[in-house]
């Protein structure tokens, strides 16, 4: 059975990227939500609805594994994603908060996301369970991801959007800083040359965790023959593709559009 | 009875400014279909079922005039919108449109708007259905919106994201440019200094409209007491209010939260 994953968009693709390097012989069955994206502007209980309808029809296409790969929808659904349903479930939020809590020295974390996600102050919550000695730092940067979206990842305008939003990590002597959005690897060279901390990248260490249960619970693909990836979309197929090529790094085949609720 | 506005966010709101200055004593409905926005980067089929909802929940709340105050959706749904409905229904588009042929001297037009807008080409043939000689050149900027709703309206960002979008308009020797996103009104100042041709603001020309028709058709409001407005948004009425305030230069009361489809 294929490993599940869902995002709103085409930012989960840097999560697949990696777990295909990682775990090059599984199945995978990606769907992104993109007649509803962008998760990061929409109320809590939205996003919390729309996570629930992908994830059910995930499941209903037979799969052994779920990866949220959108830390909107990780911060905000991931509890009752798990409830609902008697498969593993992860999010990229405990990742990238486990990684950062083995980085930190100086016990101050940074993280970076959209407006939903640093607001759900999800990162925070899951560092200071880990050791409440942290102090967590949350900025929202809601231009990034159109920013990349647009495939401006180099220049000007994106290094100028960068200090401005990052100015205050640079002061604040963060050690580490978690890039809590699966679209800002696209661009962690300029956040790097921007904040010269170390970054945590939850997209990497998500993948990481994947294989570790994988492995653990016996559930790794054992079949022959080439592994299969298939995509689903709720809207614009085309640009899905198009877009997409540049996350996954890899050509994109076998997209199909769906309906979820009244997309 | 009021008119009807509807918008997928806070950008009709330019236009309602506009309707509220010309005709002060109008009642007044406001739809943002905050929960499905950004309708610019949705398929045309998308954005068709959304107007389709949003126009019916205005009317079914008594309108004598429906304004749909979105390029995207006027580009792709006011025909339906007509023949589905027995009250008067104006989009942006057309006022633009209109404007604009008026105005060019050289007949040359450029049309900027969200990528959808641009891609359906329907400025393009509105305004060569009135005088075909005309050549129309259109400019996606798809960062403008969510520059504008991240409040970066002055400074060194918006204006090298205008000269990135806007350089082949200054090469182009067009003589008049038309806003082609209800936006785009709040960044006029950036984009007058970057092109230096004359702007033609569809709020502006569209409420110019409104007034006509109303007055020709008779149906001014008569009554005494003062214009009501109400405001109905499908998600976060707290961040419409907030960033609505700016767009309609006007604080916002009456917002009630509202489901359509499946939002």
């Amino acid at each position: 059975m294929p490993i599940g994953i869902f995002d709103y968009g085409v930012g989960g693709l840097t999560v697949m990227k990696e777990i295909m390097e990682q775990l090059p012989d599984e199945h995978i069955l990606y769907l992104g939500d993109t007649a509803r994206v962008p998760y990061g502007v929409r109320s809590p209980g939205t996003v919390l609805n729309y996570s629930l309808e992908n994830a059910r029809f995930l499941v209903s296409k037979g799969i052994k594994f779920l990866v949220v790969a959108c830390n909107t929808s990780s911060a905000v659904s991931l509890g009752m994603l798990k409830e609902k349903f008697s498969l593993p479930v992860i999010g990229v939020v405990g990742p990238g908060a486990r990684a950062a809590v083995q980085m930190t020295k100086m016990k101050r974390v940074a993280v970076i996301g959209t407006e939903t996600t640093i607001n759900s102050g999800s990162y925070e919550k899951a560092i200071r369970s880990l050791d409440d000695s942290i102090q967590v730092t949350g900025v929202a940067c809601p231009l990034f991801v159109p920013l990349i979206e647009e495939g401006w990842l180099d220049g000007e305008i994106v290094s100028l959007t960068a200090a401005k939003y990052l100015s205050s990590i640079r002061n604040d002597s963060a050690d580490t800083l978690v890039l809590g959005c699966t679209h800002y690897p696209m661009i962690k060279h300029v956040i790097a040359a921007t904040v010269r901390v170390p970054l945590i990248d939850s997209a990497v260490e998500t993948a990481r965790e994947v294989k570790a249960i994988l492995e653990q619970g016996g559930m790794l693909r054992t079949g022959k023959g080439s592994a299969l990836k298939k995509y689903f979309v709720t809207d614009a197929p085309g640009k899905f593709r198009d877009v997409g090529r540049k996350f996954l790094d890899h050509t994109i085949e076998n997209i199909t559009k769906i309906s979820l609720g009244n997309t």
